[in-house]
């Protein structure tokens, strides 16, 4: 066994998931993802955990999902499962990112709604979602797999205590700081407000509150935004590819757009609510273990010196108790390199310039 | 797909476990049943049946095992599922046979004392067990994995009904009878009381009792064996491949035995406690879909014109609700061909002679 493997379960279960003797552990796992799920079982039997071992198959699914008259309930014991579960781990890398993809839009609806408190139960354990690398994620991310492996284990076997501390600095100046400012070559000038608002330091670890390996950003829930901006890193909205996208706000919506490829995409999205128009997330990308963008959010939206911007929903974990945050059926993820003629700025002072941060070597005020 | 492993579906899902709109079915799916899993879940969207699909990774199970230090615990997750289930499905095959062979035997003995609850509440539901033909089943078996496929569909994909109504005579004859008595012209001649005991017709299905697919057998529990009887279908005890035994019961026991291969792991067995000198079980192979041995308890037991008795444990099943059979911790099957040479006889009268039933055309008195 590929060595990685080994360390990749031993940062799920260790930095992420933070296992404990006794705890109740259910693994899923897809079609591609036999390997990381037995180094996983190995490092959970050494930890004393419980494990049920679900096989998450997208050709399982799909077969099921097809045949089934759409009238779909809860599945009580898929229930009792993750009540009396801990932890739950996604070992994601199916072998066909469009296995599921002759489902008909309504089936799943249906399924999703049906699933409702499952996914809620789910979502109230310890949960760490990852991905083991597939030749199917390979040929997503346009590599052979030998290239998409390192891909995935530079952006995954980081030294995440020291990425952490180095993003709580980022989240101390966002939690500290009024208004951000997002100035590039290209035209961007783009001012937002985060006063009130709480940054995550997103440190692939439940304990912060991040439950994605690779993590490796810090993002907030800006609001009132004023000016344009304009996003290089081709991202794929609703399964339609969409390039250089270019957003105008005015009064905090989007009264503007345009986009190279996937404008119709675009507007769907932008047209679903009231709330699409306006802005659900900024976060900024810190891991430069990801240095490519490879069609996977995973990875995509914590790219080092990148930052996104979400129009739609807000998270939760931003916002002071009594207020709620933008609220919308989407969160669409759009991204932009800031490796480059770029500032980015918190209450007048640059926080990031051309890709390095204030407490770097090399930086320029 | 082969048309085959729908059709292995429909019997399953259909015939055996009698799957209803609303149950709760976890299906369990081995490391190379990913087809036949495909084939179930379609089967059971149709019906409008709530799935949960688990992984049963010989290879994951094994890290598991081996990286523990053996003090396992009930794990309450997995309990509730199965206490919340309707049917468990397991779909076994395997891509290793010997997947598990390096655990050893005092951690399996200690994950299956703590496993005991979630046991329990699997055989309270309507559980199936089957097989997907794999290449290492095929091995196994001493086939190409083609023939492997023709055997294990010519087993499974049979008449159900129509077997049930045949194994019905011979549930009536065993259920009327008082004594047994098998003859074979290699010097078998065996008396064994039935006297009060209650014959299982093993039909495959939830519906008579029967868990196995494929099944096709009649078992009863026998007692006060006397003589002697020779078993010339090889067979596998604990691991050891054991050939031509040689039984000799007095008083209700075995008093004298002998096996041209693996006489040692034989005497072990015998050797394990009071109960596993004396009869457990009588059954009477009626699948004749099954012709050949293929090292598989759940094919070589159920194989045509074969009778096969068991040293060890008795079936409840097959008992006064007062009365408790032979029990013991081992439950050895060993099995003969009667389809030559041989008289099957209960209380005087021939049942199956030369492998031909009383009630089958060619039988001769």
């Amino acid at each position: 066994m590929d060595l990685r493997i080994r360390e990749h379960a031993d940062v799920l279960v260790d930095w992420s998931a933070r296992v404990e003797p006794g705890d109740d552990v259910v693994v899923s796992v897809a079609e591609g993802a036999h390997e990381l799920a037995v180094a996983v079982a190995e490092k959970l039997g050494e930890r004393g955990a419980n494990v049920v071992t679900t096989y998450a198959s997208d050709e399982v699914s799909r077969a099921y999902l097809r045949a089934h008259d759409g009238d779909f309930e809860t599945a009580d014991h898929e229930l009792a499962l993750y009540e009396n579960a801990d932890s739950v781990l996604f070992l994601g890398g199916g072998r066909n990112t469009f296995a599921t993809a002759d489902v008909p839009g309504e089936t799943r609806q249906a399924a999703s709604r049906a699933n409702e408190a499952v996914r809620e139960a789910r979502l109230d354990t310890d949960w760490v979602s990852t991905v083991h690398p597939t030749r199917s994620l390979a040929q997503q991310a346009g590599m052979s797999v030998e290239q998409y492996r390192e891909f995935v284990y530079d952006a995954v076997l980081r030294d995440w205590e020291a990425l952490a501390e180095e993003m709580a600095k980022m989240k101390e100046v966002l939690d500290e700081g009024s208004e951000v400012r997002l100035r590039k070559g290209d035209g961007t000038d783009l001012s937002m407000s985060i006063e009130g608002r709480t940054a995550v330091n997103s440190a692939a670890s439940v304990a912060y509150d991040s439950h994605n390996l690779p993590s490796g950003e810090v993002f907030t829930a800006p609001y009132d935004p004023e000016g344009e901006v304009f996003f290089d890193v081709p991202m794929t909205l609703s399964g339609t590819r969409v390039r250089n996208v270019h957003l105008t706000f005015e009064g905090g919506e989007v009264v503007d757009y345009a986009a190279e490829t996937g404008e119709d995409a675009l507007g769907d999205i932008l047209d679903t609510d009231e709330g699409a128009r306006r802005l659900g997330e900024l976060g900024i990308g810190m891991n430069r273990g990801i240095d490519r963008f490879t069609d996977n959010i995973l990875f995509d939206e914590k790219m080092g010196d990148t930052v996104h911007l979400a129009v739609g929903r807000a998270y939760d974990s931003c916002l002071p108790e009594d207020e709620d945050g933008n609220s919308s059926a989407v969160h669409a993820d759009m991204i932009t390199d800031v490796s480059e003629d770029s500032r980015l700025e918190v209450d007048g002072d640059v926080v990031q310039r051309d890709g390095t941060f204030r407490w770097e070597d090399g930086f320029e005020e």
